[in-house]
């Protein structure tokens, strides 16, 4: 008899639910609707969100927007410029930030305002990290667990992405308290992250294979593989149950299999990989 | 021929000169002077005090003062409570607190009123550590280097004895990145103890003795005197010039010695246990 055991907190954060349930719902109303930049790190749901008549809007939004089209801001946030751009565009938009994403960028602007210097942990090129920095005028320092070669500021705020892992952040504020002066340190990993990525660390101990599943881009499912290659050699990173498929045979040697998802995974694709299982 | 090397930054720092120079000065006027504890740790100092008429009060003020009589707030300042006790008994209540030391005052009180959980690194039984835990309603957590058995709170505020060294106020921050969601850390670890500490570090290391100079009660020489037998196994710590005399013969086999001196340990007694040498 085979074991699939899924993990607890697996799948859809509250940012990210939220965000998708809005965009269907507008998207059934008939107008036009556009995200800018791909409402999650996951192509089925985008292909589904095309489905309903929400499209993605990629580049500059003046070349693309008619003023009554509306134009959802995804929950990763954006930075205040380009903020302002899309309701130049539009008189549609419609803000469906992760609030702990909007309270990130709260924290950076005041602290910035103040004089401190802003250090984010995260990944440069990841749109929440580059929102975050728009908002403290793209002045921040940004690293991904503070041994970089970097002037530690006299005066930090530091504050992190969402998803990244907790030993990255005390490994940056380890590093601040030997140089800073003064730490502000806003601890600002999203709670579901932690809880996700604590229960893929137990699960993938206790199991013979694991299945990840998520978008290659997002940068929570693959921490979620990096934490279960780390206590289970048998990882896999897929992005759905079409992906999976390849494995199928070789996943038939192992009788307790863990399943895992990141926060833009929704739930009929974790069901349609547990199935194929 | 024989070397002895002072260490760069021995001796007194600005906030103790400054307090034994006012000292002495009150003390010549004629009138009572008194100190609410020894002035500093140094019991040669306090000696010469009270030939200069600056005594010291050790038990509640209202015993033994009268209203004209001089009190003196030492440079390890006072708790909020013993301030105003000495201010009841005495008119002339001169406040000689390092300005650095008050500055820790006041950041305790501001952010244990924004309510935030102060956190003191540092000897909980250490006169400063007790007046800055009086400024935050004696509600602080006092710890040695944050690897206690103690809660960390959610919103925390942590500062350090001006004395401590820097390696536990990394290791405290370390700890408390790992659990607190929002940390103000301010690093008060003064800036004379550090280079003292770093200047008798490296001579330590290039001397085949080392002489460490100050009182035993002294937190910052206590320190001193263990990083240099860190790095030189004949590390000899002594008060005065009189306690070295009984080193002086198994000192003469060594023909590269280095001296240092705590905070509050003045230069006439640097100078003669270098003469003595």
């Amino acid at each position: 008899m085979r074991e699939i055991i899924l993990a607890d907190n697996a799948g859809f954060c509250f940012g990210v639910s939220r965000a998708v349930k809005e965009a269907f719902t507008l998207g059934e109303k008939g107008k036009k609707v556009f995200t800018f930049g791909e409402l999650i790190h996951n192509r089925d749901v985008v292909e589904k969100l095309k489905d309903s008549n929400v499209e993605v809007l990629e580049n500059d939004p003046g070349e693309a927007l008619k003023k009554d089209d509306t134009v959802i801001i995804r929950s990763h946030g954006l930075s205040e410029e380009n903020v302002k751009k899309l309701k130049a565009s539009s008189d549609n938009v419609v803000d469906l930030t992760c609030p702990y994403v909007s309270n990130i960028h709260r924290i950076v602007r005041e602290h910035a305002d103040l004089g401190y210097t802003v250090v984010i942990l995260g990944d440069k090129n990841h749109p929440e990290v580059m929102g975050i920095n728009g908002w403290c005028y793209n002045k921040a320092i940004i690293v991904r667990n503070g041994s970089e070669d970097f002037r530690v500021p006299l005066k930090v705020c530091a504050v992190a992405q969402t998803t990244e892992k907790l030993e990255n952040w005390v490994s940056l504020i380890t590093r601040l308290s030997a140089e800073a002066k003064e730490i502000r340190a806003f601890n600002t990993i999203c709670a579901a992250t932690g809880l996700r990525q604590n229960s893929t660390e137990e699960l993938s101990k206790k199991v013979e294979a694991m299945v990840v599943i998520g978008g290659k881009h997002s940068s929570n499912t693959t921490k979620l593989y990096e934490i279960s290659r780390n206590n289970c050699i048998n990882t896999y990173f897929v992005e759905n149950a079409e992906e999976l498929k390849q494995y199928t045979e070789e996943l038939k040697k192992y009788s307790r299999i863990g399943v895992t998802a990141g926060a833009s995974t929704p739930d009929w694709i974790i069901k349609e990989a547990i199935e194929l299982l």
